[in-house]
């Protein structure tokens, strides 16, 4: 399903300026490359300047700085890539939501539901299990005892929340995610473990997105919070009590033990490290592949991903990082 | 639903020293900051003793150093995390096993299901699988043909068991756990992959824990094994033909390569990366991060994690790094 | 269920040369340390040399450098360890295919099965979801509407395909996969992120093994691209965009970053990190635990994981690295 929309009131509706003939059409989004007429393409990241020379895309959002050098209709806006999102959420809506419950799913007699939710093909809900109003429940989620899920929340396919965890308004959760697990915590009784029970919950904010198996522990005592306007990538695997502050975005496969802290609008990128038990300030870019073990009080990027090199040099450079070590002791 | 205690009681019943009014009462745990008027709470990090000076706290946990600086009653014991750990058990006790089989379960005609087990909503036991005594296969599991999960073990939602595993008694199955799945085993054809049949299986001894979203793989000839008492934290990924030693623990987002051996009481920190075809003692510490690709011989505490440090700083340390291979040519 | 075969008749079969008695039979494979009378074990990698000493196989499928230090009968050929996946494959084969609709399956009007596949217990297909010839769809599967699969594939358990993903044919997805989930793409507006839609899919080519946990993310605009003969094994993350080339494989717990492209016939050891935006040539090795932060142009094997020492010399180590840069400024 998919609008059409003339240039001038996209200009007009967006705020954006118009290089070219308002009355010229788009009803779809392409990459500069892959577009045709009736595309609206855009130019975001510099690298891409050439691909704009030849392309066959009826308009290309730009930046101000690049509107001269764009062959066909350009809207104009400093951040091209945010009006982007817009228009391409206008040209390609989600369906209408859907309401109602699928009769193989499994409603609990104590369980609420809201008249304008859905519930899909498979899906369970526990009771006093809470569904607010217009969530999307998709097929085969499990939604357990005492758990509430906020207005408008979406829970795409086979999600598992578990008892008492509260996600809030406007979520989306993709399939295999798994939040409120038991926590890993284990007390040393001579050489064998006794399981901490993990009383705790998880409170998740509004408008917060949680990717594909990802899975975010309960706490131990108080709650794992994920605070509003989070976006946590695909396999990220977030431990008790910890807290993630307002508007970071965490990329894919990354690790964050218990009871650590992350500021507000961090940015951490993918296949991270994170110890536990510190505290990283708002504001804080942590680069792919770092590991971090301590606490990092001030805003500023940080990194320690060691980047590939042919394999005879990395073992070179190995064995040269271990004599420094021999050498000066 | 919880328990309440009078602390005479909790100190006769776990053997702890007592400094305080052995007729006050504690009905729930909560930690040193959140902690009031009926909570017991513990001190096991001395990093948190500040906290114990403000707690309201009815009684505390703590190990006998800090057993004078505690402003309210003292249970006190050399292992205070351990005693917590058994009262936390008592005061919030898992609610009573059910019995039986939800209507809307699967369960094949070959399939035997013990009259104390319970299989919930929209599970599947396919035939000649096999449930235990007490056994609970939360809803959305998938126990496949041939497989048996033995007495008291709790697969808690949506886990997948493959044909022909084999899980002992009293363990715990997070959501999303997938036990069984076919080893990555490919013989090179000229330059495409064919595939080894996995014939080999999965045995997971007693009272082992496995988090959520955490993989192990069946074996390619023998089988994949996990012994008593393992504890499994989420996303952990353990190759075919792996064996872990009895009451070893390993942290988030570790992976373990094919037909690795791991000692016992071994404890390996999270994201960290274990080579396949090696061997590794018991009681060997493996801090986060870190990379194992030789055996380890020796107990003791090994590392490779390199923590982050700022971007600019860190792009200088890896050009250094390169520099030094070059020198020395 | 398992075959017999004689030896001789392996031979002629394979093409493989025969050391010993023609007429001795073998039904099972087994390693050459657990084999027993009637198995057929293989010695491929040397260091399992010495154990092909004391081997009670009836005959171990060997090259032909180690034939004659073979005790039992031997199998020859050049690559034993592809003969011996052929022959595994012969020795225990897969069940014969099933074909029809579970009763509990979920299938929707306008969904399209074909006659000879099967849908298992509980799986949902949605409506204009295409199910091949002789496709198997395992319990709990979800099927999301526009989605196809072909001929021939196997969907073991519990895979979530999302809408108008494209799924060759002769595949296999273990369980807990995900294709198609939303890419990771948000735009910045003033520290809040904004949704950027994902309205790309997801095309996977033929003969593609998609191990259980692994995630791929439909594209931004354009299609996410794993080509013919691909093998990903679990827990790998591949992010929006990616193209993975015909017959690389892929080790567990990989991540790969948005609009990366990794060429044919690639190898990529576990838990590997690959940045976005960067090109990787065909045939290139990259071993365990590596960051690839810049394109690959030439073929060959790179690294940079780092192998554990004892934690206190890797202290050390870290701590000169760092030296070197005060040092040197």
């Amino acid at each position: 399903m998919q609008g059409e929309y003339n240039l001038g009131d996209l200009a007009v509706r967006f705020g954006l300026g118009l290089r070219g003939e308002p009355s010229l059409r788009v009803s779809r989004v392409a990459t500069l490359s892959t577009a045709d007429s009736g595309s609206l393409s855009f130019l975001a990241n510099p690298r891409y300047r050439k691909q704009m020379q030849s392309t066959r895309a009826t308009a290309v959002l730009v930046g101000p700085d690049y509107a001269a050098d764009c062959p066909v209709a350009a809207l104009i806006d400093p951040n091209p890539y945010l009006a982007y999102a817009r228009i391409a959420e206008l040209l390609h809506p989600q369906p209408p939501p859907e309401t109602g419950i699928h009769p193989s799913a499994v409603i609990s007699a104590g369980a609420r539901v809201a008249a304008t939710a859905y519930v899909g093909a498979l899906a369970v809900v526990e009771d006093d299990a809470d569904i607010g109003e217009g969530v999307f429940v998709g097929p085969g989620c499990i939604v357990h005892r005492g758990a509430r899920v906020g207005s408008g929340s979406r829970l795409i396919s086979r999600v598992t929340v578990y008892p008492d965890v509260r996600i809030g308004r406007r979520c989306i959760l993709h399939a295999g995610a798994v939040v409120g697990a038991d926590g890993f915590g284990f007390a040393s009784d001579a050489g064998t473990w006794v399981k901490v029970p993990q009383v705790g919950g998880v409170r998740i904010g509004d408008d917060v997105e949680i990717g594909a198996n990802t899975t975010i522990d309960r706490g131990a005592i108080d709650d794992t919070v994920i605070e509003d306007g989070v976006k946590l990538d695909n396999q990220i695997q977030v431990g008790h009590n910890v807290t993630i502050g307002a508007h970071s975005a965490i990329a894919g496969c990354v690790g964050i033990s218990g009871s650590a802290t992350l500021g507000k609008r961090c940015m951490i990128g993918g296949a991270v490290g994170i110890a536990g038990h510190l505290t990283i300030a708002d504001d804080v870019v942590v680069t792919g592949g770092s590991l971090v073990l301590n606490s990092i009080k001030q805003a500023g990027s940080y990194s320690s991903g060691m980047p590939t090199v042919e394999s005879r040099k990395w073992r070179r450079m190995v064995a040269h990082l271990r004599r420094l070590d021999t050498k000066e002791r």
